[in-house]
């Protein structure tokens, strides 16, 4: 817990956001696995900010430099080390960052968690800017994945109260996944980037700013993955999901609609398809009793506004014990959400990687042979 | 992870539905903490099914037997073992349950899982009998909360299509909160219990079931708890509310809802209130930053409807290799929402625990002395 | 840590010498490993004390009861918990357990650790006796080792001061090592049994107790297992061995010796044989790097003299504060080192589980194609 | 385990010997430390090589550069990334290190483990180099450790077959402990370096190494830290000792000695010492029952003899699949043992965090008030 997730696919992240570097640690990525820089790379930008109107105008390239644990273009096998150089830090400033509190950050909690001592600069270990190590570490679970047929892509399901179409749960293609993965603003209908946009313009142009809703989906996923309890596909998977700064919900399958169906419909029924099991519905989302059902992972994320905006807010001085008011400035993101999906796709993908890592480790370590199978 | 939870506040469930015995081992509670069995059995008793019709007719007493790390009343500090018998399994012929796959169930999941080995008498590991241990755990942690003035109380939001009110986030009382303890149907608005219960009584008469959502808050909590990224409060609190068999969304906060917002609204402002840092609205849930701010902790839990009905569903039948169709006969609940309660509020004390341990590990070990500290 | 091990053949053990029963949890056992009671029988029995004029006169037949994780023979690959019920327990008096302090037991370091509020009869958690869990868990592990080929057995290397011979740690057969495990007083050197059991009488007529030292070995361990660093072999077998209570030094392979040896005698020369890569000589005990080389695992570890003894002996009176002695009366054992064998080996074969699970959770997971691979 | 270790003090360590950097990352200092640089660069060079001629020649001079996790001085409670560049890399033709394994070295169980994709070059993960993280870890929990009034230190115990004096385990001062640390060949008994240091020459000269035994202790531990069973002092403290490469014995107190002693030798006689419980002698090491008792913490570790030497050995090539010969030329330890002191210590140091944290998490998170007390 804390900085560290797992423990198969052992992920410990670091850094602050104007410190020299941030980074990660993994620990367990198989021996041998060949690690594509370039797809780093490519994911990596799909967070960064950049000229998009919807980010932060600041330039962060995150080049990704792997210090230990790559050999010859592959994994060692031993803790893989990758840093990213923090370039765009203006600090400034910051004794007001102490003293004001953001509403809506982290500040305050943060100071009375660390008791003051926590670095204040740019957000510092609360940043957004922290998910981008989780990114790179996604980045080489999905190549990991990949390997295997698992694909996993996201869409932005709406903006403000703009919509996407929904994923149909049942017969989501890998193609349609892996095209999320070339768009930094993937939609299913792409007749909704521009109202979406002009939300986005909207609330810049008045000095807020916009949330909205990220939804996921992996495909590819073998039936038995995850097990009961607190090992389940949605206990791993959400730990990570709600690890992301502005997640405030996580829904699988039809989530909190499926409480006010009747088992009628909300139990997907089964049938045999082509040899396999497969279901006529999909409002599980892939997942019972906690395991993996063979049919598509979805799961939907909500994400907060981001809370740094120009308009000024009530808050409280700690330095002098007094109410005040405070006008956040600086470069923003008006809205985070087409950046996040790259963020909640790497979630998913490092929990699957645990938990696959997880099931072949009884399974695999000592193989049964025969047994009271089922067939399917 | 899979049947054990946290590194401070070390839980382990077992046990199957028609095996001899279920319990759990906690190993962290502090040595002399008085356990109050009839709390216990208070808290046990509002999970397990009785007379109420919206129940299965089942009876477990649930007695809980504590077999070691208590003496003279009060933790000893060493690993407590707590067992509950069982006492009222009617297995019958399960052979057609290893081939009949009951939709919305994890039979079918399981059965690959265990490659067919797993226990398929009454759920087996999968029953929703197995979140008795975690009532019994979290009626421990509850005990240990409540000793610092944290108090946690959940109410039935939602069966079916009816709604009770919502907790107003910033003024819940834990006054509240321990009457939502003493009710095994707990509302904030009594007159919804009629139709609640009428939609209960529909769905059953028409062989089907339903499923609803809880609203869960924690008060007192102090600011502080938690940390950034996979320690945040609502990671781990999401890993135990995920691993209760039926969940399939959980929110903190206005939760999905907070993506529509925009920041100038969810952004909660900050004031001085007599002395103390609190907050004028509570969108986030007493979270930000996965640390909490001092404010009421709030969250929902969506459960879907019971997978087990009478009407008549499509299915696979494994030992054949053919599709069938399948009527879930026996006792089953119609609507496990009420029962849901406690399990959820067990979830989210058992979290508090842990991470008020997990804080007082860094902090507590090596205490500081002076530093730029905040006023809170 | 404390009472749980492991991240894949997870284990917790309770319980206290004088409560209802003591037992643990194992997470992680394979789906479908055919449990055999009457070999965890027989390991008990090597165990438990009996009539041997070695050990204590308490008579504790220690049957084990497995109320999960168990059906029809099989491990069902979910929590399997086993009980050992107390039978024996003659508690009487304990309040000057509170007070008079056992020279060499925990009793002290406890009651700091505990606040005074751990269990006092018998020891409570810290008897001995808390080891029959230990070996419950290690029978079950070597019954999987046991399938892939892998055998463990150990041996009464010295008591007191009289020794048996050594195993050769180049040509260990695995039917020497179960020739162990028929043999309540395993030994290489048959005639070496009656000094033993002399050198243990005569402490006994004195009043006093004996240790003594056990070598254990694993033959047909593959290479490759373990890890550099904290998950070498080395360490987490020690934390194993460490944690029954009367072992205070571990070694592998040449262990201590080695210091004064020069490499040219340390280094284990190897050699290829019948087409296998072997070495000349086992100092390194099959482990370099904290990684098994294919050779025999060997280890010794020493067991300390039973604490409780008759003889008058200096200790505190807590409850007055005061200087004071004490005669330990009751049924003790002279000598553990017999019992303790099983117990090692138990240590030993837990430890080999978990890092043969660990080894398969990343190799087997997503395993590779080809590389540049050794011929191994 | 594998790269990582504990749950409250979390050290991370990555790296290989001839990669850009080596480093680690601790996640749990409390907010607040102070971070002195020059102490870490004291204990730093303590254990890099240098011009001692018991060393390599090769220059290290392992200067630490903290990238994430301090503010001004002062940990600021997340986690703390440290990198060591790797400046010194002759790498030369490594195709040899592929083939031809080193005797007693990881060469060939590390390409077993690894399937042949580890770095090979100057050891890789496998480098004694790894334990420079270790130091810098251990610098950091020393610093915690010395804040309240903890000390450690360790001499060396012998080289090949030339002993030092032992520290008399009863009455071990803070002042000789860290007289060591301002040595670089710590003795009890100055006139003991130049024997030792011939015998050093002598085998340098013969193309050989030697190894020796480190004996190191902790004064001012209060009693009541550590558990019983695996969380125990020595289980946790052997699994960092066993961590670094070269230890193949460890013992605490009398350590393999105690187990040709009789009980009544044994065992720690008590008395009251101006209000404090002590113990008349120290052969259980300052451990009983796995937890402190307030005496001197003391414990020996073997260190084999650097396996790298210039003599000719008999080895196996893997690529031609033949016997061959090796002599290991280059730069390389005829003893490590003065350099191995301060990982030693390390090692403890970070044991002791962890297990004071650990004692905490449940002490302090829910403190009790009144309570059946010993008055120690």
């Amino acid at each position: 817990m804390r900085g560290s997730f797992g423990q198969h696919f052992k992920l410990t992240i670091f850094g602050e956001s104007h410190g020299s570097a941030i980074g990660m640690v993994i620990d367990g990525i198989p021996a041998g696995t060949p690690i594509d820089e370039e797809t780093i790379a490519r994911d990596m930008a799909r967070r960064a900010p950049g000229s998009d109107p919807t980010a932060t105008s600041r330039r962060e390239p995150d080049k990704v430099k792997i210090v230990s644990g790559l050999f010859e273009g592959c994994a060692t096998g031993t803790p893989l080390c990758g840093l990213i150089e923090n370039m765009n830090t203006h600090s400034g400033d910051y004794a007001q960052l102490r003293a004001k509190m953001r509403p809506g950050h982290a500040d305050y909690a943060g100071q009375i968690k660390y008791d003051g001592f926590n670095d204040p600069r740019g957000g510092g270990h609360f940043s957004g800017r922290i998910t981008a190590p989780l990114v790179f570490a996604g980045s080489i679970a999905r190549q990991l994945l990949a390997a295997k047929g698992i694909a996993i892509g996201a869409h932005i399901a709406s903006i403000c109260d703009v919509s996407d179409d929904v994923l149909d749960p049942v017969h989501i293609s890998a193609n349609t996944l892996s095209q999320f993965q070339n768009n930094r603003f993937p939609l299913l209908d792409p007749a909704k980037e521009a109202p979406m946009r002009e939300a986005v313009a909207k609330a810049k142009a008045e000095f807020d700013s916009v949330g909205g809703v990220i939804e996921c989906a992996a495909v590819g996923v073998p039936a038995g993955i995850g097990s009961p309890f607190f090992g389940s596909v949605e206990s791993v998977a959400s730990q990570l999901l709600f690890s992301i700064p502005a997640v405030k919900a996580v829904e699988f399958g039809d989530g909190m609609a499926i409480s006010s169906m009747r088992a009628s419909r909300a139990n997907d029924a089964m049938r045999y398809e082509e040899g396999c099991v497969r279901c006529l519905t999909n409002h599980n989302g892939g997942v019972t009793g906690g395991i993996t059902n063979g049919m598509p992972i979805v799961l939907r994320a909500a994400i907060k506004p981001t809370p740094s905006i120009a308009r000024k807010q009530q808050t409280v001085d700690l330095s002098t014990g007094e109410n005040t008011t405070l006008s956040i400035t600086g470069r923003h993101d008006p809205c985070i959400v087409p950046r996040a999906a790259v963020v909640i796709e790497s979630a998913l993908a490092i929990a699957l990687c645990e938990l696959m890592m997880d099931d072949a480790a009884t399974k695999q370590a000592f193989p049964i042979g025969e047994g009271v199978r089922p067939q399917g």
